[in-house]
């Protein structure tokens, strides 16, 4: 056997659909794909161009983040502890018209991507403005994601004039259809409130002619639900469904207010769900009815949602907080075990996104996007089993290497595509322009004391 | 000035009354207290034997770990998703009978202290068995802590004789009064359904007679609030109060089933709480009601609960935790802000200790218990607000530099005072012990794929 990377002395974290787990693991990787995989001695006897010793880390396959507004890394903690309304209104939507141009899209997701990175996420599946600066940008780095033009019926970044949403994601998808081989476009309505029935059936139809994932919020606060049933007489998720766009290549983002009516829909169409536990939990939502989804044979994936939301793009710390949120709101310890929450991190993920024949678990013949994490710490010892302590105790920081389509994207925990020294200084730069800005000088001026006050103590 | 220590380039959450933050802030250091801090050039004037430079990262107070149970690090991970009962009768307390020794109880500590250190927490209140051992190791790893000797009416790791259990006590507690200025020693009764109301009053009657913290786990779950009113005719609360323990040096942890009586009771007689937010979600147990005992004027600080429940000590995941838990309980983003659960977790966990007049904020006079953040990471970038990025945003990971009473015990992530490498080793071995033990069996053998398996696929 030759390989052009070798892993090995792993405990091995398959994902595949026996969830087997390898002790004293390794994996053979050349063009990008898993060649073999084992146990033992066996890696001996492979050549390998680069051989890489997990010193007994936990190999996985990268984590996939169902949910994403890469560029709003740019608004990380701009505005927090507020209502809903005026976080968006007073705060999130003056800052989009003052910075949201493609150059600053750009850096927002560069850094997005290096933070992605650093914490074991390989693909996310993202919808946001100026989708083609964010496809470049992710391109860029490395990583694989799915990348969607927003639509919405207002004016919006790049799209002044929402007469022209559709074209615009219909431009933006004919461009990236073939592209890279890690970038697959979409298109992202913003939600059953804000886009008519005929914006969204148009998006529908746009997907279906290219073959792609159609994405909208759905049901994530008690507000829209209320809303819609009042004016349309139905729920959000039946409203979707009336406008025809749900079957198995739409997923619908965050599902929080859906009865049984609305989770026998969604698993008839075969639709799937990105369940955003930090986002929704944050802005007071509500919880999502994961197990509830689960017992109907939905597929839910987890996402982190923007960086103004939650406010890191952690998907460890989205997995601790899915196995502990559902328990609790339940008073349940069984439900979600750490394996549900790695599949749902990992294969389910894939799943909702079209990508399980891909990624997703570390099978022959499937993508390189493998994640390494090294357990040589103390909140990391001991390990009774490797998946609780993926879940329950490992962070993302405890990522050393990251692996995409074969290529290393991490090394010892240095990100080694960009620099991201740069990324870090152009967005400082960008979000210091938001500081002047009107709607945040009570932020701004809050809590800072001056010299005096504590020079006279001293 | 002449300080032994200068930190400068900082910004400073001070958490005092103001909750004031000083940017481009610095704090002079000696004789392991705070001497002097101010903003701007004034730190150029000083001298100092040491100067740390914070490169514009947040210095704050070190974090206080109102609940753990330090060696339990050796069951970190043993057994999850499962029943409570389950858990602790077939898991628990047989691996607690199989290894629980003094020598074992020492690693677990430091280990504990190692992971506790490196994720920024300097002072922890314990209760477990064997706390000499416990003791000594946290004195010598160079933590603050309130550490007490477990007592239970049921035989318990070196107190085979239940009857001995207040004098085992008290002879832990005369040894330990004035032996660390760092570490005081506590009593800690089990629960209100494991300790007779002559075993609670005769524990709470030492710690008066020493001026020590009593302690009681309280309310933690449905079943202990269920049986105590049927058996007893009380509340979990009402049951302590009525055995005379409620006093403002109690603390009682968790709280999860207390109702308006409940915190009328603890209100009035200024008893402190212990919120666990993720031991009580992973457990199933509930919701602690920390927004009504706020408004009741309780003090209330975060722990984490023994690694055997959560499955980790990092207090940076428990404040994100605390924040978003309970603006989704009660569907308002309002609620516990960034400010209130940093307060939560530095000086009111110090009040709930009894501490606050040595530790819990940055002012000069108070023990110089310090924690740097590196905040050039793309995750912490940017930073509008720093309480935001503490919260939200910053993990365990990234505190460099960890100081208490002016001695570092952590410098740029490598633990200074042990060697950590000796701890991993140690826990390692003595938790491989329970791999043999047949309660665990399933755990280990589950998961476990041959190398045939894989062999023949490839």
């Amino acid at each position: 056997m030759q390989f052009d990377t070798l892993i090995h002395n792993a405990v091995i974290l398959t994902c595949n659909p026996g969830f087997d787990i390898l002790r004293e693991g390794w994996v053979g990787v050349s063009g990008g794909k898993i060649r073999a995989l084992g146990t033992g001695p066996a890696s001996g006897r492979a050549e390998a161009r680069e051989r890489i010793d997990a010193r007994g880390g936990i190999l996985m396959p990268g984590l996939v983040n169902t949910h994403t507004h890469l560029p709003m890394t740019l608004f990380r903690g701009l505005a927090d502890d507020l209502p809903l309304q005026t976080w968006l209104n007073d705060h999130i939507f003056p800052a989009e018209r003052t910075v949201i141009r493609p150059e600053t899209v750009r850096w927002g997701t560069l850094l997005a991507c290096a933070e992605m990175a650093l914490s074991g996420t390989t693909t996310c599946c993202d919808g946001y403005f100026f989708a083609e600066a964010v496809a470049q940008a992710v391109h860029d780095f490395g990583l694989r994601a799915v990348i969607a033009q927003g639509v919405i019926d207002h004016p919006a970044p790049g799209v002044p004039d929402p007469a022209l949403n559709l074209s615009v994601a219909r431009q933006f998808c004919n461009r990236w259809l073939a592209r890279s081989e890690r970038i697959r476009p979409s298109v992202f309505c913003h939600a059953p409130y804000t886009c008519s029935a005929e914006t969204l059936s148009g998006a529908k139809r746009l997907c279906e002619e290219f073959g792609l994932l159609f994405q909208v919020h759905a049901a994530e606060t008690r507000w829209e639900n209320e809303h819609l049933r009042s004016v349309h007489g139905a729920s959000p998720v039946g409203l979707l469904a009336r406008a025809g766009v749900l079957d198995e290549r739409a997923l619908l983002a965050h599902c929080v207010w859906v009865d049984a009516d609305d989770i026998a829909v969604i698993a008839g169409r075969r639709t799937k769900v990105s369940h955003n536990p930090e986002s929704n939990m944050k802005l007071g939502s509500g919880v999502a009815p994961v197990v509830e989804m689960h017992a109907a044979g939905i597929t839910v994936g987890i996402g982190t949602d923007g960086c103004a939301s939650n406010n890191d793009m952690d998907l460890f710390q989205a997995m601790d907080m899915t196995a502990k949120l559902h328990k609790v709101m339940r008073l349940d310890p069984i439900v979600l075990s750490a394996e549900t929450v790695i599949r749902m991190a990992t294969i389910d993920g894939a799943r909702t996104l079209g990508l399980d024949g891909e990624i997703g678990s570390i099978e022959i013949g499937k993508q390189a996007d493998l994640i390494l994490i090294d357990t040589r710490k103390p909140h990391l010892t001991p390990i009774h089993h490797p998946a609780s302590a993926v879940v329950y105790a490992a962070k993302g920081s405890d990522v050393q290497t990251v692996m995409v389509a074969g290529r290393l994207l991490v090394r010892d925990r240095r990100v080694a595509t960009i620099d991201p020294e740069e990324a870090l200084h152009q967005v400082a730069r960008i979000s210091g322009v938001l500081k002047n800005h009107a709607s945040n000088r009570d932020l701004d001026s809050r809590g800072v004391a001056e010299v005096d006050h504590f020079e006279r103590k001293s």
